[in-house]
């Protein structure tokens, strides 16, 4: 190594030595997790029997991870700062983790994994080793809200973190691989949504180390010109630090981020003191350093260091290969970790000194814990809000819209912990009522023709489900609150986002230290049945049988059939922690069948007959007609009030469902209804016509182990959908009223004959609706206006 | 109108007033179709009964799209040209319908709705209308490949049409809304992979109107310099028309259009003639116009050409506002139709000859219809490429691996109509064979260190699903076939955009003009079984539970066991057409079972007893072993093997699905087993068994009408993952031999008690299991090493 020859340099003699030799006690700690079973500190000659005997990790991304880290370590300490790294590039648990231990924090919150050689010696084996940690900065590695498993969310993330915490400074590595991806390619224009005055800083970090697993990466690849030029586009003023000789590049790299820390103090004074209200170019640093740096350079006569080959680990099949073996010990050897660590295997104290401390340590910082004690929203009382419902089914109502005057009572009282996240939807979705709490955040200039946008908006629009997802899970994952509304087929856009994030609170919930964060709250409004205007690709009910797959601790799904359920169940979800809740709601105007402290109790049981609407009276019914959902939920009572008319000796028990929950066997899920219970409700031996929101087959994957499963009989969204009415949205998939109630006449034994001339008055409707839907583009008036008082 | 004064102009001003003419042509039938049921030339004052009743569709990006396609037909003219017009903004299809008609290929195709005032009415009508035509650019649509529906993939479809096209111009409408989304934020790349010597030009073509439903977009907000810088870092060179003043705003765009041909064209020489390999700055265009343009410039008092109103329906509430229908009178003829439509209602000659003909048309471009006759590949023999099984369970092979010869085969004979597309992933998925017939398409500067890499490669990798995903669209789209292989996890990525495409299809085979296109091949390995050492992010095999809720005519799902049968599945799915075909399957060595000819005759049939696993000998069994997958397969015969040496006379009959709609019941999908043919195999009494490879509930979900339903045991994933090592996988998920054997001596009646000193045996293997691969990270040799031909 030898010393920048600068005439003014950042750091003295002293401290770049320092600083290397911490640097290379993080990549010693790294290459250990990767190989190392047992002589942790290479006290005695490296054996097979000290290698693991299945080597899993990645080198690659490694040696860069710890080189930021450091010098991280190192502002923070210059300047009191309280930084949140963001380790975006994949398998980067082996230089997070060397690096938590290294400063304290992982002793700290495991403390059989101590400072010493035996600490060590747990710290390596644990590592991707049955029962040990995984090889992402997941939840059980300390000071991380990402865990990189699957690549392109870190800047969304940070964004997330940043909002409303304007103290903090986001650090956000972002491999060159990630940066291909979709999600990450769009949030880099989050710039625009950052509030210099109420937000924290974000700072990207462009980790171009030139290859992915197999291939060179595009960005790695532009010309410095054209890289530049791009980067300049997203609004950023990018710094370089480029190279791969230490010395140096450890110079460059504190002059950096010295000068990075000066223009972003530059940038909040502007805005926090004199008060200027412009977008700045926040600044940036693209760190091209080689992949696997430090690492072996050539293995067996391939060059390795700076290629695509020290992706993973740069050398392997130890077993069948001694000189793999002695290079594998040559490379550890050449971090010196006699220099870096006492006999007792302790980090030295002149490097231990490098670290900050307390809750300035990285691996500490409180916003990485959920804010290490999230705050409670402060609630307006839900019930404040009911939609009057004097009796059930005669009065219409926007159940979205009801729920917007809710979210504006929530906003006003959490101004700084709580935000709505849509995809320009918000006001479609007809949740604008929020606004007179507070506008939409926006960044640029202003025009007239603008409505309700401000630079300190608390409601994020943009048009990519990724960044609201994303700046979302960021936003609770360190301890805010929030809602995303989304169209439902839409939020497909984001499965694998929503999968991922599932993943990680049913892991953090089993991690002691790990406080509950705030629920992933998702609205799905504008749904699968009020997309006739929109057409096929706007109509997808899917989203839910994905999310019953993911754990059952972590998923909840709820369809209120009206605006108060819709109230008392999203009351419900933002008080939660650590799940994924997902409601499924309408926004266009529909029947209300419950006052308050009806669907309060209804929600509350999560399913349940509806009284008011059957006539068994406690008897065993002939029929049970189930709903969950909206629209399903009005058509059956249509149905039943056919019913009703045509047959007043039917004997009809009417079961809304809620929380879709209920119906999966307790031991499949929480929520689930005792056998017992179920049977009571759903009966065992006659025929149940269940109209549900989505798709049939999941009420079958559901119930298929209940008692009364051969006699339930499902109607819901088959696939059939195109642009059309509403009404004929039910008709194309056999959910409408006329079609529920012949599989009442159907499946009911004394009907089969009984019914045949209502039978034919039912077909006949039929015919009678599509001719007259094709002949005026609308539906039936009597279909329109049908309400439930008539019966 | 006022003419440009510019002394040197490229439109004659006839040229100008005919230009201008076509376009007000468009533009009022774009609005007809929105409004009008009646009264289409206005030759009567407008009245309420001439007005649909429910208004339904997007005028804001209309006018822009049409000013484009009007400007296309005339540089298509002027240079004879093969134009393909992908219009990305949401709801354009009145535009597209508007311009397709008036070039007479709407007629063509559907000669009910011809040239002239009964033609009109229909067109009108039939728009967003009870069983007519969508609002967005779907099937339906002459010239169409890209729906527009949700937002995001027209950049990657454009490229996609674009591979292997040399002769082919793809003009790419990109909305301003649509451009904050990931996929069209990642598509910019795109040009990074297209060839000049070899493949068509990609015209991206961002049209800024400035707003969204509600919100400024943040591409039009930009600055001019800052929206340049951004432009050209994506690697093109912008030309900019902007403007709302008619007159000026045709001539800019023609002379700009005959820049950017001039530009493709100076391109495309030095790249083909004179052969230089270089990137180019290829051209693009930004539209700035109004949203709305032309439309209502104020409605009651408000605002609307320019803002976020003109959105959708500018003028609603007709029947409640005697002013709206004026106003919408007005707009309408503002048009002046009477200059455009003669007597009969048929477009005035002068104007009509602006159009292109025949396949000149860009509803009639042959590409746009799967190339008009996709062509076959031509084939070689996947028999030849067998691995050689000399007998089930003995042999190790890497399926993948072997599969990878087959595609270099069939590459190898297709070099210009196929492609393998996949995420940074062809040699990790092991499939890297095909790089002996062609490398990885790579425009950049290539390293000595690279690998593979080529200008005119034919496999194309990129670190983003839905780059691959929508580049094999729009390529499958074009009549061209190709496979995109990807991790088995992070196919969720795409669910949404494999979603779409399945909708496409389906609504496609019902269209007649349509000509079948290839199939879209998705290769599912690096399965969730084997992400032991990935983790719990890499781990998620819910895609099929997806794709099996989407039409039945279009998904297939095959989870070939071996190396043989995924050749002879993936020999299928490349030969077919208009389906989804998803195939999972391993990339590890794992033991083989059949040779090909047993392996061809499994998967004709799609499932199967495997007889010489059985020991039932045609009698009823004791129980049936089922599993679909590789490693399920694996398990289940190691338990069959266990079971057999501890209950010689236990008649065990092993049944093995390849392709998993057979579960479905016939009348649900059309590879459904008759009830009799799967009664026959599953037997209706006895225990089943069922090892599959993805989460238990969609065995249940497909099979719940079966009659041997009730006896149906289904172990998979679920949910339970980590990093640990290949075998304690299937433990954590109750999918191991172990398990499975416990299973049957739990369920089969005369094990109950005869099998409790197997039951413990089994409990001794577990805890053994457990105790060593904690202490070795390593799985027991005798389960590792286990192969069939010891039993």
């Amino acid at each position: 190594m030898t010393t920048p020859t600068t005439s003014r340099s950042t750091l003295s003699p002293t401290e770049l030595q320092h600083l290397d030799a911490y640097w290379r006690a993080a990549n010693y700690l790294s290459v250990g997790q990767i190989y190392l079973l047992d002589n942790p500190l290479l006290r005695e000659p490296l054996t097979l029997k000290h290698v693991k005997p299945r080597l899993l990790g990645h080198w690659g991304t490694t040696p860069g991870l710890n080189f930021i880290y450091v010098h991280l370590n190192r502002l923070i300490k210059e300047h009191d700062l309280s930084v949140l790294y963001v380790a975006g590039p994949g398998h980067g648990a082996p230089g997070v983790v060397a690096n938590v231990y290294l400063e304290g924090s992982y002793s700290e919150l495991y403390p059989d994994v101590g400072p010493g050689e035996d600490g060590l010696r747990k710290l390596f084996r644990q590592f991707s080793f049955p029962g040990g940690v995984p090889s992402h900065a997941a939840p059980q590695t300390p000071g991380s809200i990402h865990e990189g498993g699957e690549l392109g969310f870190s800047l969304t993330h940070a964004y997330g973190a940043a909002f409303d915490h304007p103290d903090l400074l986001v650090a956000c590595v972002i491999g060159d691989g990630e940066a291909e991806t979709g999600p990450l390619a769009a949030s880099w224009h989050g710039n625009k949504f950052l509030n210099a005055r109420t937000d924290g800083a974000v700072l990207p970090i462009l980790h171009l180390n030139g290859y992915k697993i197999a291939n060179p990466t595009v960005l790695a690849r532009l010309s410095h010109a054209e890289l530049d030029t791009l980067l300049r586009g997203y609004g950023h003023t990018p710094y370089y630090v480029e190279g791969d000789e230490p010395a140096l590049m450890h110079e460059q790299m504190a002059r950096t981020l010295e000068q990075v820390y000066a223009d972003i103090s530059a940038i909040q004074r502007r805005a926090r003191v004199d008060g200027v209200q412009e977008r700045p170019a926040w600044p940036m640093i693209v760190l091209r350093s080689p992949k696997g740096w430090t690492g072996p350079k050539v293995v067996d006569g391939l060059p390795v260091e700076g290629t695509w080959r020290a992706h993973q680990v740069p050398l392997a099949g130890l077993s069948d290969s001694p000189e793999h073996l002695r290079q594998l010990e040559e490379w550890l050897l050449s971090y010196r970790p006699e220099e870096l660590f006492d006999k007792a295997g302790v980090l030295r104290p002149e490097l231990a000194a490098l670290a900050p401390s307390g809750e300035r340590r990285m691996g500490m910082n409180p916003v990485s814990n959920g804010g290490l004690m999230p705050r409670d929203l402060d609630f307006p009382d839900f019930r404040d809000y009911e939609l009057a419902v004097p009796q059930p089914g005669v009065v219409d109502g926007e159940s979205t819209r009801v729920l917007g005057t809710f979210l504006k009572g929530v906003m006003e009282r959490n101004m700084n912990i709580f935000r709505l996240f849509g995809p320009d939807e918000t006001a479609s979705n007809r949740l604008d009522g929020v606004y007179a709490a507070s506008g939409k955040t926006w960044e640029e200039p202003q025009l007239s023709t603008d409505l309700h946008l401000s630079p300190d908006g608390r409601v994020m629009e943009v048009l990519s489900e990724h960044l609201c997802e994303g700046w979302l899970e960021g936003y609770t994952l360190t301890g805010r609150h929030g809602l995303f509304s989304c169209y439902e087929a839409f939020i497909h856009v984001v499965d694998s986002m929503v999968g991922q994030h599932a993943k990680w609170l049913g892991t953090s919930r089993e991690i002691s230290w790990r406080r509950p964060v705030p629920s992933l709250n998702i609205l799905l409004t504008s749904h699968v049945w009020r997309q006739d205007h929109n057409g096929s690709s706007h109509q997808d009910p899917g989203f839910i049988d994905l999310m019953v797959n993911k754990a059952p601790a972590v998923v909840r799904v709820y369809l209120p059939p009206d605006a108060n359920t819709l109230l008392s169940v999203t009351d419900h979800c933002l008080r939660s922690r650590e799940y994924v809740n997902v409601i499924v709601a309408g926004k266009q105007p529909e029947l209300q069948w419950l006052n308050m402290a009806d669907a309060a109790k209804h929600c509350a049981a999560g399913l349940g007959v509806w009284a008011w609407a059957s006539n068994d009276r406690g008897d065993t019914p002939d029929v049970v007609m189930a709903c969950a959902g909206d629209v399903p939920t009005l058509e059956t009572l249509a149905a039943v009030s056919l019913l009703r008319k045509a047959f007043p000796e039917l004997k009809i028990r009417v079961v809304n469902v809620v929380d879709l929950m209920t119906l999966q066997p307790q031991i499949e899920h929480p929520h689930g209804l005792s056998d017992a219970a179920f049977d009571e409700v759903f009966t065992t031996d006659v025929p149940i016509i269940f109209a549900y929101h989505g798709y049939p087959w999941l009420i079958h994957r559901l119930t298929y182990r209940r008692a009364g499963h051969r006699n339930l009989h499902v109607h819901g969204y088959k696939g059939e959908g195109t642009t059309t009415t509403p009404f004929d949205m039910t008709v194309l998939n056999d959910l409408d009223r006329f079609h529920l109630a012949l599989a009442v006449i159907n499946r009911v034994p004394h009907l089969k004959d009984a019914g045949a001339d209502v039978r034919q008055q039912l077909l006949a409707k039929l015919a009678e609706h599509h001719a007259y839907v094709r002949a005026t583009g609308d539906d039936l008036p009597d279909v329109k206006n049908w309400r439930w008082a008539e019966s």
